[in-house]
């Protein structure tokens, strides 16, 4: 049994915990909060983040990340992505130099434009042909309860995507592997972005023509940036591309779809936040997304008015408009 | 003012009538039901296809054909796939040979596997160059009720394709041309096919992870079809393509994800048919899609279990799992 730290116990992290787990692996949870740990020791369940969902026995959690990190080959990567760099830091003399480390992480990192894979070749003495990003439509809650789902496996190294591949593959959780791991995981940063306008567009009242027309246009962003950063073009036609945003946009329960939806229903940023009582990461990631646009002088409409309506104190009724006017008018680019 | 005559007054017929009044156009819609063109031409409703919407008074109805298309210098047709070919036959004596003809329909028909186009071209005397294809997110209720949308008009003559955009461009509707006649024309008619196996993952309760993986690997299956057709790949990416099957398979009111959701839910073809009492286009184009795909040697997996429940009596609850089992797989191809 491959000994495995699943680095973060909130929902996907708990969830992933589970799929590996299942698979077989001997999987150690590490979390920050005591009564998550003692939760999932005691009773086997995360309450908080996945109601009603009973995990593996076999799962042990612990807060004490020397322990969880000491023995491990594959070291899993769940924290809320612009605390990476912070806590990763601190546990970076735990991790083994010759572990494969896994990204399940969704963002970019304000400030600096970096993705969680470059973070995290940053932060430890992990060589870049050893990290590995998993991404896909994979709400976690799904996954937790065995409904089935694939997902994307990217490395650049084959054989390590192949490893965490075999490591996870369940009855109902399906990796495959790839090799572009900048696509992989600019497709999941930039999905939550998109979401955030798809959710306006809703709470707007906009009908499924005109949402469909923003997740159409906002694909076309993703992979204009995508393409150039290097990645490969395919990888926004597939499991990782089109399929997370749909699952996103299609899902009640997306975090960033519904902070989109409270704007576009006309509260503010601030009221948002207090009534979800969570930020969507996306509010977060897209000042970075567009900076690393700029930086690559990429056209991205609808990222930059998310920005405007997120932190520039924009109308979301009138960005609801102009991100629907893009939306309608790009074919014709 | 432009006359243009509009053949066929069901739902989406009637929606793009009103599209075409709105933008300025002299309208005349033809159906065959003298009781629908009264009620258009009395009350200006059209209560059977568009409950509550009110039309432009300025649309005539009729049920003659010849006085209906005699003067026109666009004929739009919105007829079911299945009877074009019949119906135009009777009409074509009166379709002037220097009008542009505009196709709305989504089907390949029964038998020959043509696409409607290629019917039109055989059935009339007008030139290729002047048949386009209107196809995109456009949902009819949607548009009649001045929801904002977007579509495509491909012709291979961009300025007749131009000319019938500036024709149909309203406040809420925004045509986009291009010339890729054959893929725009496939999304509409494969779109119909995929959204029948997404409903019937929806019928057997399985979760968003799962449908947007089938949605993504149905747009694969379409790609590779059309491009061994001559198509764009680049049209697959766009309004037409993922944009029509995204809103496809968001809305609850499309008629062939509901027929779908039926199978899906173990109803047989005909319970569906005698619930809905309707049958969905798809149900009769996955045949002549799959003709045209085996005739090129194209694998499409899931057009493939689709008519295997539809027409070929397999079991939808075990179809649903080998769909599914190919769409979780094959992202490795």
């Amino acid at each position: 049994m491959t000994p495995v730290a699943v680095m973060g116990s909130g929902s996907w992290g708990t969830a992933f915990a589970k799929v590996l787990a299942d698979a077989g692996a001997d999987v150690t949870l590490w979390g920050r909060r005591a009564e998550v740990a003692d939760e999932v020791n005691e009773a086997h369940t995360n309450t908080q983040y996945l109601p009603d969902i009973q995990l593996p026995q076999s799962i042990r959690a612990t807060t004490d990340g020397e322990k969880a990190l000491s023995d491990a080959e594959v070291v899993v990567l769940a924290l809320p992505s612009q605390s990476l760099r912070g806590i990763l830091g601190g546990l970076s003399p735990f991790v083994p130099a010759d572990a494969a480390v896994v990204s399940l992480m969704k963002g970019v990192e304000l400030g600096t434009t970096r993705r969680m894979s470059e973070v995290i070749v940053e932060v430890t003495d992990v060589a870049p042909a050893r990290v590995a990003v998993l991404s896909g439509p994979n709400l976690a809650r799904e996954i937790a309860l065995c409904e089935p789902a694939a997902s994307v496996v990217a490395c650049t190294d084959r054989a390590v995507a192949e490893r965490i591949s075999d490591l996870c593959a369940t009855s109902y959780f399906r990796p495959y592997t790839n090799v572009d791991v900048v696509g992989t995981e600019l497709c999941g940063a930039v999905k939550n972005v998109i979401a955030i306008a798809v959710g306006m567009a809703d709470g707007m009242g906009l009908g499924d023509n005109a949402k469909a027309s923003i997740i159409t246009r906002g694909l076309a962003e993703t992979a204009r940036l995508g393409t150039a950063l290097g990645a490969d073009p395919l990888t926004f036609l597939g499991l990782a591309g089109i399929g997370d945003l749909v699952a996103t946009c299609m899902s009640p329960l997306s975090r960033n779809r519904t902070f989109g939806e409270g704007l576009g229903k006309g509260l503010t940023v601030a009221e948002v936040i207090a009534a979800t009582k969570t930020t969507a990461e996306g509010v977060k990631s897209c000042t970075s997304i567009l900076g690393l646009a700029r930086h690559h002088g990429v056209d991205v409409p609808i990222i930059e008015n998310v920005v405007a309506v997120v932190h520039e104190g924009a109308s979301p009724a009138e960005i609801g408009r102009r991100l629907l006017s893009r939306a309608l008018k790009a074919e014709a680019e």
